[in-house]
């Protein structure tokens, strides 16, 4: 099991360490053509993921991601470098929206604000943080919108310590 | 372009064709741990996605798909088999909840049903239909919530018809 280094080196946050308003930036992710059909051909075959010219036709007026391609990305950006949440990034569930297709050539990014925290009541070593994560393009376009719910640990306090 | 056989022999459906309540089944899509590892690799790479030992001591207690493959494994069911749409399956956002994890060695088939359609007021040529999809295991259990809205056409009408 190797670790991204970028979040290896950083100290990793618990439910306790985070606050609403608080804002993480990725890395980047460079996309190209190739890897659009690539995903499509598997998990979304459809023209307008698979060819230019089809898609040119569609509402999408050319070649564009699979919106599940740009989730993918933007969770592979959250775990590389975005969100260095302890013990990972588990989601419970999300809203998702694609108010933009993202392109062959996109450099995607992610950036993340914390929205809501939320302790278990039953379960006193973890808790609830709502995140919203925006997924820009080099041009600060917005490709993905995603609110998503994760579990995450609570800081680990020694007995009798309040 | 190749279009997939089942949906290429199916007559597609525009928003004037559905109602709400109307199901529709996918076909089944068996996958196992060097699927769930691979696309893990590439877009959620966290030990509990990646190594059967380390999940055991995670939330998950074993290897398990990453959501996002769950997704990306529902569309395709959706494309090839599961909703043979006019124009194809176009989200414009969604929500989503995983009630429980894939596993490696898990047969997937999608269960949709309508349950909102909104004909466009601006563009008489289409509009939304929201479908709720479980996708299930093959042991009926839901692994994934699906809740999508879609664009659609509408059925083409000559000019003077009601």
């Amino acid at each position: 099991m190797t670790e991204p280094t970028n979040s290896a080196a950083r100290r990793r946050l618990t439910l306790d360490d985070l606050t609403v308003g608080q804002r993480f930036v990725s890395g980047t992710y460079a996309l190209d053509a190739d890897e659009i059909r690539g995903f499509a051909q598997v998990y979304d075959p459809q023209p307008f993921h698979l060819d230019d010219a089809s898609a040119q036709a569609t509402l999408f007026r050319g070649l564009a991601a699979s919106g599940w391609h740009t989730a993918a990305i933007t969770m592979r950006l959250n775990v590389e470098s975005g969100l260095p949440l302890e013990g990972g990034i588990i989601g419970a569930g999300a809203e998702i929206s694609w108010p933009r297709p993202t392109r062959p050539g996109d450099v995607l990014r992610v950036e993340s604000e914390v929205i809501e925290i939320t302790p278990s009541r039953s379960r006193p070593d973890r808790g609830m943080a709502t995140v919203r994560s925006e997924t820009k393009n080099q041009r600060d376009e917005v490709v993905q919108v995603l609110v998503a719910k994760l579990v995450l640990p609570r800081r680990v306090v020694a007995p009798g310590q309040p």
